[in-house]
C-alpha cells in the first residue's frame, strides 16, 4: 500500500486493481480437457486473493480507526471529572471571598485553589477569557447593561461564573453581563 | 469462527485445519498436461487462501485487543487527574481542623470537599479504609506505637494522612501509625 497511513484504503480499490491483472492471465491460457478445472482453480485463487486484499484492508482500517480513538479517549479523558470538579472551585472562590478570614485559613484556601487549578491545566483544562469582546461560542449572556462611550456594545462587563475549556472544547461556557 | 470473542484466534490453527482438506483434493487429481498450470493455480489459490485466513484471524485479534485497550482507557481514564486533585482534599482537611472558623466559612469548605469526594467517586476513586488491620498492600506504616490488651500487634493506631484507590489501584496508600 504506498497510500499514506491516514488514507482510508477502501477493499473495492485494492481489488479493483487486481482483477484487471487476472483477466490477462486468463485471456493466454489454452482450450483444454482440464479447461474447466483449471478455470475453476483459478477462479478460486482470484476469489480468496480478493478476499485477502479486502480483509487486509480492512486490517488496516480497523488499526487506523483504534488509533484514532485511543488518541481522542486520551485528549479527553478528563473531561467528566474535568467538569465534575468545577463547583468545587466555585465554592473556594466564594468561600476566599468571604470578610475577615484568618490568613491561615486563607492561605490553605488559596493553596487549595491553586493544586486544583494545577491539575486541571495538566489535563487540557483552562479558564476561558472573558475580558473583552462577547463572544457566543465561549459566554453567555446573562444580563446586560446599557454602552456608552467608555463601554461600547458586546463588550463585557462582569463575570458572574468563570468558564472553563478542555482543549477547544468547552466544559460550561462563562456567565457574563455584557453592555449592548 | 465458532470460538468464543475473547478468545485468541492463531492464524495458524486456521492455516492447519485448511491445509489437509487440500491435500485430499490434489491426490485425486489425474496427470495432464495442463497439470503444471493447474498445480500452480490450485497452490496459488491455497496460499491466497492461507493468507486470507490469517488476515482474518489478526483483525480479529486486532478488534479485540482494541477494545480491551478502550475499556482499560475508560476505567482508570481519571487515574492521572484524581491524584492531581488529593492534595487539595488534604488542604481542605487541614483547613476545616482550624479552630475558630466562621459557620459561613465552615459551610463552603464542607460544600467543596463533599463535592470533590462525590467527583472522584462517580470516577471510581474512593479512600481506603483504615480502621482495622494494618494490610501492607493498602497502608504504609510511618510510625509504631507499643501493643497492649486493648490493642493488638497489626492494628492501626492513628491515620496521618488518607489514602485512595481507583477501582483496584491503589492511588496511594494510606500513612498510618501501627501497633507492634
Amino acid at each position: 500500500m504506498s497510500k499514506k497511513e491516514n488514507e482510508k484504503v477502501t477493499p473495492e480499490e485494492v481489488v479493483e486493481e487486481m482483477a484487471t491483472e487476472e483477466k490477462t492471465e486468463e485471456v493466454i491460457q489454452e482450450e483444454t480437457t482440464e479447461r474447466s478445472e483449471l478455470e475453476m482453480a483459478n477462479e478460486r485463487a482470484e476469489e480468496f486473493e480478493n478476499k485477502y486484499l479486502r480483509a487486509h484492508a480492512e486490517m488496516q482500517n480497523i488499526q487506523r480507526r483504534a488509533n484514532e480513538e485511543r488518541q481522542n479517549l486520551q485528549k479527553y479523558r478528563s473531561q467528566d471529572l474535568g467538569k465534575a470538579i468545577l463547583p468545587s472551585l466555585d465554592n473556594l472562590e466564594r468561600a476566599l471571598a468571604v470578610e475577615g478570614l484568618t490568613d491561615d485559613v486563607k492561605k490553605g484556601l488559596e493553596m487549595t485553589q491553586e493544586s486544583l487549578i494545577a491539575a486541571l491545566k495538566a489535563e487540557g483544562i483552562e479558564e476561558i477569557p472573558a475580558d473583552g469582546e462577547f463572544d457566543h461560542n465561549l459566554h453567555m449572556a446573562i444580563q446586560t447593561m446599557p454602552a456608552d462611550e467608555d463601554h461600547p456594545a458586546d463588550s463585557i462587563a462582569q463575570v458572574f461564573q468563570k468558564g472553563y475549556k478542555l482543549h477547544e472544547r468547552i466544559l460550561r461556557p462563562a456567565m457574563v453581563v455584557v453592555y449592548n
